[in-house]
């Protein structure tokens, strides 16, 4: 099939190539040249437009945030030049409200728009086990589902609404910070009482929290690996705003999430921002003059 | 062994019942006398006052909450009566400061104290399955080995200090309410989209929050099982409280616990302080209107 | 002098009376016609369109929010169309990303932009007892003085930047809620011991807090009187969005703007959106089972 | 009159004072020698323990909290040695607990129990102008009303159960509290825009907030007096603690207190325990970054 891919960040990358090596005629396009010619060595083809990319059967978008999907998609002059009838498969992590315009553009210019963000860092994307979460119509996600499967381990379907996607991730992104902050207090209290954070997360994260998310954020903040961030307390403090500004369309309050945001923001002004999210998880330790 | 064992709740009777089991020469003591007769008739024999229980070599205690304990332990004449040398592994959620005190009288006694307390609810105590958190002087320790390893599947040693095995638990209780609230809020969030919050759930505990506090108290969240309580909501504002109470006396700020205590408050004013902690779940529902 | 008013709501309406009482020529704009009628009546002169109103010397707008504000002044077409010279003076309480907006696009038309925020209700706005909080330019400022001096009993200038207007209002809204919350909590941590709100608030507001905001909304509290609303609830949240967004782009954290978010956002789900916002201090005792 | 007095701190010993200056023979006790002298110096009679001067028709008492009251009034013995009959007017900031601890006690021994906490510093306290919130039997309140007349401008009943003061007094202070959180948020708000506190403050302390907690405190922010203290940190932490435990006992979630524990929690263990507690205020100026 004739592929379009936009964004080619570490995510994007991967996925890219892996449409390639299933076979699919790949344009791909990146407002940064580099990793461009990276996938036209493994045999795609430069898009000099993010129309040319949108002159497809289906194509994928994975931008870093809402602004630059509006300036790449909806103010490029993309979605008017699009084949009629084309899918977009949007994989970022977007706000609701920019979903619902996107939703409504496309559907004035007569595409398709599944919504498909994804949970797994970028070595899952490069192997093709991401865990991916759809919404859309049911026939839009039916024609383009052998491509998700190229992507990922699995597909979750949750809805025919793609923002409700969106919200999935969102609210996933949302638990993760609990949990950081979680084991960022936890580990204060244990350790202002001389035990070690390790010896706590230990215990907890061989039983009762044996989940990835515990053990692989818990080691980091044990070992104090702040950098290079793998995910930016920025980007941190990005996603609990659009969990708040999800709730706050429909008057859900969302008290661990304001806490989320105070704290978060905290560590900005402390000039962490560029640090990697787990560092939310000392915060707790500085407030209690543990560092 | 001669033991002694005081509190024949839930927990208790399981494992006296195990160290029985195992051959020890086990001396009961409870308040009501029914769960006495039980151990009985598995070859326990019946004390009738704490003293007696505490004329053993090892006595374990597993009572309720700290007025009980004081009351049992401290203000019955137990410690003045108890064989010298005799060591109490002291097996209850306490807070800290009851802690040092206990820890203080057993000194003043000529008594050992060690602190163990348990992860694992009652089936698990009756299959000797418990993970066990335990601190005091490492020759005590040493000593109650064996029972412990009766008891448990596991023993983590965190400290020479009691009080320290007691934080551990306490911290791992917060890290459990913090779970609930999570998934509180985040299903909220994705119910007020149309997302089932088994929906989300499934997928996130399929994934990076596959651990057994998600998955379980996930699918009774999600079941709305609010009662028979396994473990009650106003038990739970208590231990949130022994957390914010263990921090105050080391100034560490636990702004999540600080929620989790507000939001379990307004639940026990809404008559929920039966129901089972996953109720505090249920808030978030409820304040966003979606009950 | 010529003056331009655009926005003729509670507000608006006894501003632009005053400034027509004041001699100046006045020409109106506003979406509904009826308020512009009246004006009409006492001397003032329709515009048909904002760019009308924007053919003078000075105007003055005070819009509703941000979207009123962006469609009839940016997207109207009026800043291209209006005098070379001309000074805008906006007393809507705004975002600072919005207002950082309009500074820009006025600059780019060659318009003077003057922020003159007032604290007030339209009670005190008929009698010309405003507090304006302004900043701008000094020359702008200058140039409005006179007018000012017609609106309001006080102009205080807190800057040469429009937004830091706009901040000290946004702060200021910020300040009202946390009184009205506050004496929400401790009306309802009285009334649980059998203290009248009516009491405990008598007390307080006769000697440490005798000020308008504590008399006035204290009363309101204690009477129950939540419409008709003098400020909407729903208005209070948006308002204290402007103070968390303004928090946001500066990395401050404001703990109380966040309790107060959630707490807002649980009476709009509760359905008490349109009340006014003196109901917020009504969610404690709801939260406490008092109601 | 045959006046006790017990306690003479700062603000005991200008109401001692008082006492003596309204001709009444005032016998007082106090734990340090020095304050003793002073009052003896004046015309008062010294008592060797707590108990002799309960052997009187009135006493007063006023510690520095729980810890102190209790050993001073109910591990003294003085109850059981005090004239039957005998009211005592108990005028500390008291635990919701303890005052009910101290009623049954007081009704054990025969005695009188009126809760009589005040509002105002030393200064006042010597100028016989305080706030007096008093609570308990009517008669009782009744025969000990000239002598609050002697130390007080006012003051004010709230009910027949002395608790019901404590409740008061507890309440104004958490007022008091989040007055100055709001204040530390809303400066630190203008701050990060250029605003100076002093402007913001100046605007709000003129018009809709000019009482006299905003006035005064307003200035030991903006001219960051933090020392020496005239109510420190740490106490306004203990205060805060006794808001939020009687909440607690009526299940009554208090948000804000939740919030300015966890910001006071963390401003001692920056060292800031001993300042003055308004330094609370300059916690959201360090958070941000602004220090």
């Amino acid at each position: 099939m004739r592929i379009g891919f936009i964004g080619l960040g570490g995510m994007g990358q991967g996925m890219a190539a892996n449409l390639l090596k299933a076979g699919h005629e790949v344009v791909v396009w990146n407002r940064s040249q580099a990793p461009v010619q990276v996938l036209v060595e493994q045999g795609a083809r430069a898009a000099a437009t993010p129309a040319e990319a949108f002159d497809v059967e289906v194509v994928f978008s994975i931008l870093a945030n809402d602004a630059a999907t509006r300036e790449v998609i909806l103010d490029s002059g993309a979605l008017e030049q699009a084949r009629v009838g084309l899918i977009h498969v949007s994989m970022a992590t977007l706000s609701v409200a920019l979903v619902d315009e996107l939703v409504a553009r496309h559907a004035e210019a007569g595409l398709g728009y599944v919504a498909a963000p994804v949970f797994g860092r970028t070595d899952v994307a490069a192997s093709g086990q991401l865990n991916i979460v759809v919404a859309g119509e049911p026939e839009a996600i039916q024609r383009v589902q052998p491509l998700l499967d190229v992507l990922g381990r699995k597909t979750w379907p949750v809805g025919a609404e793609p923002r409700q996607a969106n919200v999935v991730k969102i609210a996933g992104n949302f638990m993760i910070a609990s949990a950081i902050e979680t084991m960022g207090e936890s580990t204060a209290l244990a350790r202002s009482y001389g035990v070690e954070p390790a010896a706590l997360l230990e215990i907890l994260t061989s039983t009762l929290f044996a989940a990835p998310v515990y053990q692989n954020y818990g080691r980091l903040l044990t070992e104090r690996k702040f950098s290079p961030a793998a995910f930016k307390l920025s980007l941190g403090l990005k996603d609990v705003g659009l969990a708040l500004a999800a709730g706050q369309e429909k008057a859900v309050p969302l008290p661990f999430a304001s806490v989320l945001r105070d704290n978060l923001l905290e560590a900005v002004a402390q000039g962490e921002g560029d640090l990697d999210w787990i560092a939310l998880g000392q915060r707790s330790h500085k407030k209690a003059g543990l560092d």
